[in-house]
């Protein structure tokens, strides 16, 4: 029996992408550039938040509408799985500010990521990111505790985390991230992926 | 904003121990011993697998009390607030087979554990310790991934973990734990423990 911990992205695994429904929300296109289009991080929420404070958007503005935001059709039922069989933990690289709604959707699993810094009057001013390159951090801190690492992630900030693992899996992902990638197992759905964790766990799964 | 996981001991601090409740259910007082009063885990669980050897009792036998059991008065809204305000994790010398029916009742937090070594036959033949002294080299390597580390647990084994935490606190211990470590803090209740949290956390927790 291997002692097994599933490493899941948050953002296109759980929940759609916060910053698309942002774009949407408020009508700004340029927040719709993600990850999945933009492999630099901090380029990436250099931008975004430039755009938001050319927008006067502030921290409450944005809370209002990922408070509306939902999980994604089937993640509920799929993490319940996935925790009676695995110990969970959620390596995205969002904000604890931003994902807290989301999370008390998803009956909060232990989640590691990032903060935002804010300003008294609410403008998001800047963001600490708690460690570089943390996702592959974390999975070689729990491969150093004697875990079996299984991964799932959707996105270029997710393939160093997936190459890390000891198995680890493209969720949903894009065709360029699958393209610069070939050699990560690709899955659709929540049915799909947990087929293969039952096939690669050391475990018999129900 | 410091980023804040909190490591919390599972027996004695949200379900009851589980040993005690199998001496009691099977009459084998031998079964009482915990961590609590003999510090050698080693030592201890030999000892625990004669008694269940020289009793016949097998791991079906075991699992059938555990299932009967129940998380402590006020655990389970005490772990949703918790989680509400803190990534959590349950760092437990317990085996996964055993504390599977109360993490169900807990719904599932991350646990590091161990495993148990079982023959075909149900007959519980041994043990494997995921990592010696895994509580501590827990702490560590959260605290390499830049994280604060609260902690809390009540008995020898937890100790390290308490001392290696940012913050550590005894919760409910015994009196002979409480005069070997006098500079660790002690809390009686969910209430004296979410109040301290609540002082030590560098954010405004409600």
């Amino acid at each position: 029996m291997g002692m097994e911990i599933m490493c899941l992205d948050l953002e296109g695994v759980l929940v759609p992408e916060i910053w698309i429904k942002v774009a949407e929300a408020t009508g700004i296109d340029g927040l719709r550039v993600t990850t999945r289009e933009m492999s630099d991080y901090d380029e990436l929420m250099g931008y975004r938040l430039r755009l938001l404070d050319e927008h006067g958007l502030k921290l409450p503005d944005l809370q209002r509408v990922i408070a509306g935001m939902r999980p994604l059709d089937g993640a509920v039922e799929f993490l319940a799985w996935l925790k009676r069989h695995f110990q969970v933990v959620i390596l995205s690289d969002t904000f604890y500010d931003f994902a807290a709604p989301l999370m008390e959707r998803l009956d909060h699993p232990a989640l590691f990521a990032h903060n935002l810094e804010v300003a008294v009057d609410g403008r998001v001013v800047g963001y600490s990111i708690r460690l570089a390159d943390q996702k592959r951090a974390a999975v070689h801190a729990f491969q150093s505790l004697n875990f079996q690492v299984f991964a799932a992630g959707d996105s270029y900030n997710d393939t160093a985390m997936l190459m890390a693992a000891d198995r680890g899996f493209l969720f949903n992902p894009p065709p360029n991230v699958v393209d610069d990638f070939p050699g990560l197992p690709v899955v659709t759905t929540y049915d799909g992926l947990r087929d293969h964790l039952i096939a690669a766990s050391s475990r018999r799964l129900g």
